[in-house]
């Protein structure tokens, strides 16, 4: 079960067959290159939700990555069969089910896990015990982004008590990402959301200290955000995911970094039919490109507009002034959000100028369990 | 490269691996048969763009399906893998690549095809020979939803004449297909539209045969207008396809057909946190369930809303007034768009009553080219 591979190694692109998700290679590894340089001083933990490709997580670990973040088992056991061998699943696990296949990959990877629930310590320490393994365990706090986490202060103290006297477990840290934060639109927003993060992680931090607890990792941070984690003193990690490809969205956040991520993911997409007045329709729509957080963008369209996404069209309006793409031709498309259109995708055809350089299996595509 | 299975035949409903998608069988057998009943005095060739799985295609076909539809070729190949022995590809094929991918595709099952441009017609027409292929071609005509399709009238007799005297193909036909009417909400509006797209076929029939041409097959209709195509008179065929499954979108449309289809598609998800307070977070976000017409809604949920997916996450609202669900807890959601929704699984898991019946292989999942 999987898509026909869409590119050769070696193919000119205009031979890719379309709707295609492609990764310009030079784009890539400025990007890659870029953030290593400015996460010096810090961990560098990639979150592989973005890219869910192994090729990708072993270029940014080559870089100096220190191993990997993923969101579900699943995914993770496809960046250890993939050859990553530092995964901490940045996430609650929760069921026997999935708590074994996480203990059983901690035989094969170093292997950490956010918890916030109590009752989940008990059943993990369990079942780590009974598969004879070590855990790696992080409080997740909510520092501002209403989803899962407990509160900072006295109510993680106690989970990560809870889990320093657990026998099979070890309390490794805390993990405080603020999600929302993002794609807060204004540099300013970001900043002082993430400095409310971080002060309410500094005293959290001081009243496990008070407590006889070291939380060793304090991690977090995005695409978004990560400046504001590295100047805050107290991130000791940060976990950035999308910079590798960059998206629409977050295109519309203001930034005042220098020198920028730069767009390296493209949706490919044929014009399929010209017969309409003022418009082209493309062969990508829903199920080639996510559109939660808005339509995707044509590279270079001038006053093309792609304006409305139907299950497999795309439909292009193309204003009287403005000269109409040919049946036939290719448009590159800028996804609107990253993550959940590289999972629509099993192969990421990787270019560079105008060949095909690689074609790589997005092996954790689809793996949400 | 695929998920992991999330169960197997006779496991308990509780055992499955979340998020995972499930259909439940009694009310997808009745939907199956319920149309089938519809569709009686005219062809039924449902949609597998929703399904995408041939376990249903051949289910449909049982019932009385004269074959599928699809929306692209490899979608197609995929059925014709999975048994099916007649498909139309309602939409356009261009390029080379695709068209010989089509033409050899018929040489293995009844394949037919749209088209909407006459450069098309000739290189579907240059590859249908070099195969020794013969092609049944439908024109695909402009009814009123701006997308593919030539206009009606002399522009769509023109493009017949030119498939009619095409050596390797044959004109089988006009495929007038109203995807925007489908969802507008009032039945007279979805009426007035269809009678609107019926009277343009009726008058490019006519103009048709005053040029010597026969349009054997008039097909079209989807789930939220089939019962005006049937009204119609002209439509001999019809190809609705989210009917097997339903979804939140298509329950917002106002309905006056007596007994209505029922939700048979459903994500399975598990809450994964309850830290937060007012709040508990599912393990189905923008990966599970496709937002592009709205969030999903919890089956049952009483006072639950579900109110925000982010990537892995669901965040669902518990009210002071209400039950919070536990850690562990598993709740079903209705998807809004249940199309892009199914193209996120590899595996479908058919259940009846609180058994796991089946796993289908979604074999079609991901075919966009």
């Amino acid at each position: 079960v999987s898509q026909p591979v869409p590119a050769k190694a070696g193919d000119p692109i205009q031979s890719i067959e379309t709707p295609a998700l492609i990764v310009e290679l030079d784009a890539l590894e400025s990007n890659i290159a870029q953030m290593a340089t400015l996460a010096r001083g810090v961990a560098l933990r990639p979150h592989a939700k973005s890219h869910k490709c192994p090729e990708i997580a072993l270029r940014q670990i080559a870089a100096g990555a220190v191993g990997i973040c993923c969101q579900k088992v699943s995914e993770a056991a496809a960046m250890v069969d993939g050859g990553v061998g530092d995964v901490f699943v940045s996430n609650q696990v929760v069921g026997a089910g999935k708590l074994e296949r996480l203990v059983a990959l901690a035989g094969r990877a170093r292997v950490s896990v956010c918890v916030d629930d109590a009752g989940n310590v008990a059943e993990m320490d369990r079942l780590a015990r009974s598969a004879a393994v070590k855990l790696d365990v992080l409080v997740e706090v909510d520092v501002g982004t209403p989803r899962c986490g407990v509160a900072p202060g006295a109510p993680t103290v106690a989970l990560a008590k809870r889990v320093a006297e657990s026998a099979a477990l070890r309390f490794a840290g805390l993990h405080g990402y603020h999600g929302m934060a993002q794609h807060f639109r204004g540099v300013s927003e970001r900043r002082v959301a993430i400095e409310s993060a971080a002060g309410q992680l500094r005293a959290t931090v001081a009243a496990l200290e008070a407590a006889g607890l070291r939380a060793q990792i304090i991690t977090g941070g995005g695409t978004g955000t990560f400046p504001f984690e590295l100047a805050s003193g107290i991130y000791n990690e940060i976990q950035p995911g999308s910079y590798v490809f960059m998206d629409a969205d977050y295109d519309r956040n203001e930034w005042t970094e220098q020198p920028r991520f730069v767009q390296s993911l493209f949706v490919l997409t044929t014009v399929m039919s010209t017969a309409g007045p003022g418009r082209v329709v493309v062969d990508a729509g829903l199920k080639a490109s996510s559109v939660d957080s808005g339509l995707p963008q044509i590279q270079n369209g001038g006053k093309l507009a792609y304006v409305n996404a139907s299950d497999e069209h795309g439909l292009v309006l193309v204003p009287p002034d403005a000269s109409a793409p040919r049946l036939g031709d290719s448009l590159r498309l800028i996804p609107g959000h990253c993550d959940p259109t590289v999972n629509l995708y099993d192969w990421l055809v990787a270019v560079r100028g105008d060949r095909v350089e690689a074609v790589w299996s997005i092996t954790a595509r689809g793996c949400g369990a």
